[in-house]
């Protein structure tokens, strides 16, 4: 089954894998990526995707730029992950796959409303704005995609405060929107990826591709490793590779039906996935959140998605 | 001094008298009427706005259907003091002005970006989605339009809540969005448009003109005045109305800086524009605050332009 | 008709003057004074209430200290206008009426639970924490008093911020809790104590009593008055003295009925007493809120005080 | 060592356990047991915690009622996990241990003053509210106990909503003011108290001891049990005997440090107990918090309390 999918990204060390898995995995036919304000400027995220592309040697996906700014809030950024760059670490190439000209939300609604209704899977590894972009401006979005597979939120703990995963708190209020639009929302949050620590063993099957692609993740892995390591993490979490996957191969992962808001007037909370498995709020599911993964199976399939690349 | 303007409106009795008011006068260009979800749903208002436009024989003018619902709330409309159809009153023809194709975000950023920076107002009389999703669409429109003239807020009291004026807390986090952008904006709120109720001396005048256009006007304020009345208002408050005066005509009020704000946190405040004139908060003057109306002069421009519509 | 009184306040000026009318007017029986921290701490406020009686020649009232801070939030006072003693200008005797060892709260309740049901009244005139802390020692305190007649809160505009007014901000939880108890309120705010300003003919009326107390009041009004003046007004408005006359004279002002209640969640509007008059929150009348106020018979009064206390 | 314990409960189950331990522990000298409305109204957990006492031949200690509700909010009720009576299962019998006519809050107060500093435990085991009133009344508490060691809260998830644990959201005003003031506090929340569960290993040696106080707590535990049952639980968390157990044994769990404060003004998180072990939000650290349990040894303790108050 192949699925035909959007990735919006705001690369960022772990949106790079999940470029790689989503232009590498045989099941997945890459219809463009778009990008986002969020780990850095959109300029510079811009540039990461493409140059990503370049040393992938992924040349004819479209690649569109995005929000520079969340809806509403101050723009954050998040250079003590990812660096000045947003991709610290490999010297990155001059991109030569072409910047389309339409903005992210645009080509969102074009490809989405262009294709057969239930086809496309929209996969945002960022901030949620350009997806609420689109669907403010084209509200039949929701009954037109597949699904929104999304790397935000947590059900615990977050981690740019106690209470808010990055994604999420960098724009709440499209976070929201997301959310509370009727289309099937599957949450990929920390207590997903954070299961899914890039460690040796992982970074050595990488390694032992020995193509230059394969140098240029693991040079990714080497600065993304310390960057955790300065928050006392024995090994990067490589959240939004799990996103991809989780499309790509549903199996790769548990998950457990909740219904899911995002707190926008909290003083302490602004940001955090409140999320009701239990139906203590009384109100409907929707959102599917994962809760488990199986580590080696996303392992395998990302190592063959780099091997396939080639490059 | 010719004056361009994009007319984002949600039609509305008191957005009829805008239309007519935009395109009526001689110092008005109009180069778009937008809508937007607000008074009634998109659908509703957009045929009103072209009903109104058709009445009053304006044919060559852009319109462009926007937001059917708030960027993250739920949508409320305004039937009580609009009627079921946004524009109770009297008998609407079919509108013969043609759609276009566009959406009213779109639409707004062509054609600022289009025309000479600095010469294009925008003059927002509904809810603010289609400023926000423009702006967030092109962070560039807030250094390219001569200015943003919007009718909404108040700096004492609401009329949707004790707190919040309805255009505000239609959207509030659009509005907060306008507030906070880096372009001249001028609040014509309740304080202001409480002084401009459309009394018999003003009614008088117009039905004096005894075209049909001036019988269709007389019939939306034969509605809108018992709308207000079962309120103890003595007469509607034609609120949109000052906000194309405004800019036509600077002088038909007079104005105080401000800092203004949106209040998007409140439990009974949410949709306030929290005004600063005394500098309490410290923070930077980023509004002109419109507070004392000259009447007669808005009456005269607005029976004049009715009378040069003909009709 | 007399009217027993607690009279729990943080002179301030115009606590100053609040004291003065419930100790010299004829119809009031003050029971006690109770103080609590707001325009200064709850030291100084002390202090300055026993001074105000030792100058007055008021000698039997109990008066009781009570909070230091406020229920929940960080303190704030309001050095700008009352000083650093908060009570500038006169030279402030040594007290000699003493300090009961009781704490407020607790003189509160004991004084209410040991006399007939109905008859006192509490008038706050500073932050409410001392009311509210007695009302959750003793709930039945609110069946138990004739009312509450506090000075705080506006229905239009604020004057520590653009919505709130400085004795409900300085403890909006207290305030909150006091308006939602089911004791019958009137809500002294600055919409009525805004048309009270101290202006020259009324001191030109205390300076003719020629007694050692006019002048002391003369030199409080004096340091009063410039304070004003650097905020653009042409004389003090001396509110608290306006909730006293309140209850003494009730005719000294008209009123209207509304639900009132406190922001306590806003961003900008903490603080902020919501009033809706027109119902439009769907929520009971809970408050009578003073709208227009007879000065010449506040003043009269006023001054009839000063001269019967003598001094 | 022994550890001078004021037990401020709403019993409930895991508070009659608390009183048992804290009433039977040679290492504690229970100074009082003062209530708070929660589980029940304060009328029926005051009946409740004497009635422990009766069962237990715990007859020497102060009882004192406090507060009948929050300090600010409408109170809220636990009968899904408690019953009707606030302590379903068993028959009650009249209690005979007195009622002292004061306040919990001046109980407490009194108690603390007159002691030596720094000798007295404060262990909140219902919503904070007296221990708030008690800090309002006389803020140098602060500096007077030993520290508060409480049961509420959580780090990851709450029981009540998704974010908040019941004695917080039941409370959260004076939840905040406990966790704000210059005190030791000790959080004993969810994620410990859910590794306490009252399974029947626990229940066998309970029933072995064969007094009639051993048969009264397997009723509790029998009505208990079918509480948590009906929620997924194996077993019933008998949260409140935790915090008793930390004081009269700290190395009966383990701690970390954090910042933790209440979230007061959420839509969806009011209530919730925002910690900060990782110094994300820059604040200093103000509450140890439990993580990690020796749950043999809480049993231990439990047991041989119940054995030593025989009955
Ligand atoms: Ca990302
Ligand atoms: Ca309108
Ligand atoms: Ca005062
Ligand atoms: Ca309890």
């Amino acid at each position: 089954m192949t699925r035909s999918i959007i990735l919006d990204c705001d690369p960022g060390h772990d949106d790079a894998l999940a470029i790689l898995l989503a232009a590498g995995d045989p099941r997945a036919e890459l219809l463009a990526i778009t990008t986002v304000a969020g780990n850095q400027t959109v300029e510079k995220v811009t540039r990461n995707a493409r140059a990503v592309c370049t040393v992938a040697g992924v040349e004819g996906v479209t690649v569109a730029q995005g929000a520079s700014r969340p809806l509403v809030r101050e723009a954050i950024i998040a250079p003590e992950y990812h660096g000045d760059s947003g991709l610290d670490g490999p010297d990155l190439p001059e991109p030569t796959v072409p910047l389309d000209p339409r903005g992210a939300a645009e080509l969102i609604v074009r490809t989405v409303m262009d294709r057969e209704p239930g086809t496309v899977d929209l996969v945002p590894t960022g901030p949620l704005t350009n997806i609420a972009l689109a669907l403010a401006l084209e509200p039949r979005l929701a009954e037109r995609v597949r699904g929104v597979t999304l790397m935000g939120g947590a059900y615990t703990r977050g981690n740019r405060t106690p209470a808010a995963e990055f994604n999420i708190i960098a724009d709440p209020e499209a976070a929201a929107a997301v959310f509370a639009a009727p289309w099937p929302v599957t949450m990929v949050g920390l207590d997903l990826t954070h299961q899914a620590l890039a460690d040796d063993a992982f970074r050595s099957r990488v390694r032992a591709l020995g193509t230059p692609l394969a140098g240029f993740v693991e040079e990714l892995m080497e600065f993304f490793t310390q960057s955790y390591a300065r928050r006392g993490f024995p090994a990067p979490a490589v959240h939004d590779l799990c996103a991809v996957a989780a499309v790509l191969d549903p199996d790769v992962m548990t998950y457990r039906d909740a219904f899911v808001t995002v707190e926008l007037t909290g003083t302490w909370t602004t940001g955090m996935t409140v999320t009701d498995f239990e139906g203590l709020l009384g109100r409907p599911v929707n959102t599917r959140v994962a809760v488990s993964l199986d580590r080696d199976r996303l392992w395998d399939m990302t190592v063959a998605a780099i091997e396939r690349l080639g490059g």
